[in-house]
């Protein structure tokens, strides 16, 4: 998408092989007119898939997800991180692990908003490793629901998740999948 | 807000006099329809103030700001909230007190993202106490910035927050104004 490349060449610091920073559009201010058109994209993207809502998980998933579910004109859920989680009859948990923080913290999102009906899409902003969407098809899963598709802002492609979300049968699209990092070095796979 | 007010008669839940549930379309599944119809109020009714940012505490004040945002046509800064936080040079950092937790965790947002240029209009989801609005309205404050004003999407007009932020000179605009609550009552205020 190249209103987002632009963005990431333009304000987006790599600050090693690892760490992109995106928080003057994505992770903390965010650009509302990107998020409309990235919402618009996944919407085209996804748009044969039969999506019943959008499933993100809290913080900086909700802008670009809230755009699609009114892109699809389907509700958006989103799930909830926290340290740890007594198990609830009425919730949906799973346990996601995070190289970032090196830490495990549980999601978990109201047994009411995802049913076996439902064909879900999950929007999220930075996939790596795939520990959260990956924790994120499983809640789907419990719910007997179908996961739809996993749309993606900004692949960090010389990770494995994304190439390990395909291998399980997922159909991933990405909005920007970055092929390599380094220090004020910013390199796209595409 | 008739939309508002609507959705709130049919799927709010009062839980007694202090606890309004409206996850099934604000704070755990959104509806984006009504965000984007809230954008628009909050853009009609702040759209005099020479807004220049829209500033929101996260998660659930996200979705409503973003479509404020996206309507006046500025970027949208989401508070991060935290437990603790160790003061940092480049962060305006505040305390609040949460009344329903019981407990004070800090906000927090980077020095880069609020300058003395900027007016604000801070959208939060539910205002009781006033706390985090107040919290929010300081760390404008320590920018050096203006807070062009304050819309909420619930009020509960039976609490101080709404009359102590009017008092202290802030345009305050609810969507939705809760006169009193009850278990399964709902009164508004208009």
């Amino acid at each position: 998408m190249k209103l987002l490349h632009d963005k990431i060449i333009r304000e987006g610091m790599a600050l090693n092989e690892h760490v992109l920073k995106v928080d003057s559009f994505l992770n903390h201010q965010i650009d509302p007119e990107l998020m409309r058109e990235m919402g618009t994209v996944f919407a085209e993207k996804f748009g044969d898939q039969e999506v019943t809502k959008v499933l993100t998980i809290e913080s900086s998933g909700i802008a670009p997800a809230l755009m699609t579910a009114l892109a699809l004109g389907v509700p958006l859920v989103f799930a909830r991180k926290r340290k740890s989680l007594t198990l609830q009859e009425d919730l949906y948990t799973e346990s996601v692990y995070s190289y970032t923080k090196q830490e495990t913290f549980s999601v978990s999102v109201s047994a009411k908003f995802l049913s076996a009906q439902d064909r879900v899409l999950i929007i999220d902003d930075f996939l790596a490793n795939g520990e959260a969407a990956a924790g994120l098809a499983r809640l789907v899963k419990q719910a007997g629901a179908q996961v739809a598709g996993i749309g993606i802002v900004i692949e960090k492609s010389f990770q494995q998740g994304a190439a390990r979300l395909r291998e399980e049968g997922y159909l991933v699209h990405s909005l920007a999948r970055i092929a390599s990092l380094g220090k004020d070095r910013i390199i796209f796979a595409e």
